[in-house]
């Protein structure tokens, strides 16, 4: 196997790595070579090390932004914080972004075909962690030749990513900002994450995860409803829905299939992630926030962090209701205490988590303070 | 159809009503008579005005506390604000429970053999409201010789039934406790439940709600878990559970079929509920939870509010992530700037919603106090 669709590393703007040695997995099984889609933005310099490191969230993709990867001018998920004069510049920086393992958007995982049986690995792809997703991405940047990141950052699970890679990689990111995402998983998240998981396995479309056609579609939904409902806050619901019907009618107030405008808004969402997502990967990315820990195998929490030498900005979240901004305030402060260069700042929004995919007139400054430039 | 299974009302220790007067619900379906399971303990004075009529929450029913009613010596899930020296005492008050109509404790709900068809109703029960609820409760009263209470109070669901009740009856209840339940539901609250509804309606055994066996056991047990989720808080699964597993071996810290406690806990949860509560009902009571509007059909919400004559102390949690305090607050503030006689008090716990079901401590003291009794 070799690379293929991909250009120059330096004038990437994107492609699929086709690593050929054998990946081993935190858990202990091993593939044959691993595949890698991602995407970038500007140019790497002779030195190798002006490169940003965009990890994505649950549901995201390597297209971060426009501009960069065969997606060319279709807006990225953080197309507010990525382009000419943004938080994170293509002027300046060569950004990557790359779809994590285990993803359903180009690298593998577990609806990727098994060799052995001809249909979807499901429950026998490995077991994913997000120290495995931090290794990936390594491979990743030393195929396109990145000797440092200026920055690595990302929101929710790419906060935690974010978090394994520098104490995984000491010496090669000089700054990290992990948003609305810890260095271990909180058990309220992983209440929340656990629900949904097992509406996905109860789908009868689940087929023990190698179904072919659609699979466990209303599981899915479910799922997708009740992460919306977490990701955002009560005061957004009340603005933004009220208690508005579907039909104002006043005769109908009491119908059942009169659905409140918050149920319509979550449906749409269920529905939109069902046409764009693949269930298999949900159940492995969402045992991987569950599962992470940097404490892990590492001697403990302190042991672990005393290998970080990059300047870590945590970014809570005032409305965060499922990874409050108290954990990344503790977190700062637990870096703090052990010596390290730490800073918190938190995003006030009423958006909740998802804050960090909206607040760009905050998150911009900040990340661009942090490359040591200028307020955009 | 007449009582029975009763004594004299103002002896009564618990029984079914069978009402035989047509029952109108709010939705416009009419049955032709109404079953109301209760509970009583202490006894009602000459002037019938020392009444407490207590409303249980979504999964609750007539037994309130031990003593009272055909099952004795159980502790009922107010255990700790009913009995001698309580915030509620039998000594000197009529304290009254009651199962909510939609319920599965024994008054006519949807797991009721459909006469017409010889199937359980299911979706052909009327749609449930906390209006009809309070106005059951009110029929309840009457029966028993009820003249005047002292006191109406509850919890979630609880309190929105005690809103309707004084809205409904100004003049026949001299104070109101409601507590984390306010004058309307949240759209937030609508979303958890409508998820949950969403996984009950999902579930292969649901059979159009007209199953006669277990029913749909997957989808309400996630219900559950759902449910208990959000009626707790992060804090407390973070003290109570931490990051631990099932299995602490390190060897199985990435084996998925090893738990997390909070995972388990969550699952026993659910269980427990499948095991004592219908699918119908669960899906009635929520609906009618997420329904609940006193300014429905009233002209606004302050027009309903002007209506009542009742002492309201509005009860708020401070940790509650499903219906936060300052709903609590902002209804006792409305209540204030109309120039009715309104207080707040905030309960501090780390239990969440679920704190009115736990801190006894906190809340006998604020009861008897309204009652106009010493702190127990």
């Amino acid at each position: 196997m070799k690379p293929h669709s991909e250009g120059h590393p330096a004038r990437s703007t994107g492609g699929t790595l086709i690593q050929d040695a054998p990946f081993a997995f935190e858990c202990g099984a091993t593939l044959p070579g691993l595949r890698i889609a991602y995407e970038t933005w500007g140019g790497l310099n002779a030195a190798g090390d002006n490169a940003v490191l965009v990890i994505h969230a649950l549901t995201g993709d390597a297209h971060a932004a426009s501009g960069g990867g065969p997606e060319g001018a279709r807006p990225g998920w953080w197309e507010g914080l990525i382009g000419p004069g943004k938080g994170l510049d293509p002027a300046t920086h060569f950004i990557v972004c790359a779809n994590l393992v285990g993803g359903c958007y180009g690298t593998a995982g577990p609806s990727d075909l098994n060799p052995a049986t001809g249909k979807p690995y499901g429950p026998d792809f490995p077991v994913v962690t997000t120290r495995d997703m931090a290794r990936a991405q390594k491979i990743l940047l030393d195929h396109l030749g990145v000797r440092g990141l200026a920055l690595i950052l990302g929101g929710s699970l790419g906060a935690m990513v974010t978090w394994e890679f520098i104490v995984e990689y000491p010496g090669f990111a000089r700054a990290a900002v992990p948003m609305a995402g810890g260095p271990s998983t909180s058990p309220w998240a992983v209440a929340f994450d656990a629900v949904a998981r097992q509406a996905i396995l109860g789908d009868p479309g689940w087929e023990g995860g190698r179904y072919v056609g659609p699979g466990p579609v209303n599981g899915l939904a479910l799922a997708r409803q009740l992460a919306m409902t977490t990701y955002r806050t009560d005061r957004l619901f009340q603005s933004r829905f009220g208690r508005d019907r579907e039909d104002a009618d006043p005769a109908r107030s009491l119908d059942p299939e009169n659905l409140f405008q918050v149920e319509r808004y979550l449906r749409h969402q269920g529905e939109k992630l069902v046409n764009r997502f693949d269930a298999r990967t949900y159940l492995a990315l969402t045992t991987a926030m569950d599962l992470h820990e940097v404490a892990r195998g590492r001697g403990g929490i302190e042991a672990a962090l005393s290998a970080i030498d990059a300047k870590v900005l945590c970014v809570g979240i005032d409305t965060d209701a499922l990874f409050p901004a108290r954990e990344m305030r503790e977190a700062a402060a637990l870096l703090l205490d052990m010596g390290k260069n730490a800073t918190y700042a938190e995003i006030a929004s009423p958006f909740g988590h998802d804050a960090f995919l909206v607040e760009y007139d905050q998150l911009g400054p900040l990340v661009a303070a942090v490359l040591g430039r200028a307020t955009p």
